[in-house]
């Protein structure tokens, strides 16, 4: 009946890391305006309606993570200022904005449906995540799925 | 060079009300835990080392949400307590938690790798997210895809 989940540390846990950095409040909003092609300052504030002050604070954070970078553009007769583009770090968060996406719209979307749809360009087939082993099986259900300790698994004092 | 994203309202945006709920503080580290076989309020307590208050408080939520259910159970001699169960529409989380994972493993692990591997049950092959459209073509690439207005999109006044 113990889980065996509960030999192990989780101080590791790569989900919490990746959490203290999606978690906080306006960073994947963010995340998705570039994605969306929403890439400066003005827009993003007008769009989402962020403070300034946590805008920049973001935006200065997923740069010094290493999920977006500063390119500089310049409009003329105004100065030089910089657009946020994503660096392959941030681009490989796709996977999970699509799933966020995908619950998102089969859990809370209203109901006049989902504002946005996400399309494969080649076919117009609407896009989604689905769960694949290495050794190419298509999985269906978490059932069918085991944790593993990984090389960095750590033994934990096991409560008694 | 304006995006066209700015035309259209964000307000239904379904990737923000799905981290209204993940995104605070310490929820997907309780359902993490849940998907792990943690089901119990001590378990789950001595594991993470959440305050008391706020893993009741997060529970609470995920159960009125309708990502958890409780489940009695009664040890021998105990009071009858409950345990934690995910509902389906907690388990349609699996594609995100395996999406935050599979990033997590690639940017955040230390030296000696992530501590915790998922494979499938059949042939012990690590599993992660792939993206794929209706049509059944798997994507490499964000840029395969495009975003398209959903059945739900409104309008917004652009900006000048």
């Amino acid at each position: 009946m113990r889980p065996t989940a509960l030999d192990w540390s989780i101080d590791n846990c790569t989900i919490a890391r990746t959490m203290e950095i999606l978690g906080e409040r306006w960073t994947v909003v963010v995340l998705r305006e570039v994605f969306n092609g929403v890439r400066r300052f003005d827009q993003m504030r007008d769009r989402t309606g962020v403070p300034r002050q946590v805008l920049t604070n973001r935006l200065t954070m997923l740069v010094e993570r290493g999920l977006l970078r500063r390119h500089p553009y310049q409009e003329p007769g105004e100065r030089q200022r910089y657009e946020y583009r994503l660096t392959g770090k941030g681009l490989d968060l796709w996977p999970v904005l699509v799933a966020l996406l995908q619950w998102g719209d089969a859990y809370c979307a209203d109901p006049d449906g989902p504002p946005l749809n996400v399309v494969h360009r080649d076919c117009d087939a609407e896009v989604g995540v689905v769960l694949r082993c290495a050794a190419g099986h298509d999985l269906t259900s978490p059932r069918e799925a085991l944790p593993r300790p990984g090389p960095g698994a750590r033994r934990r004092q096991p409560i008694s």
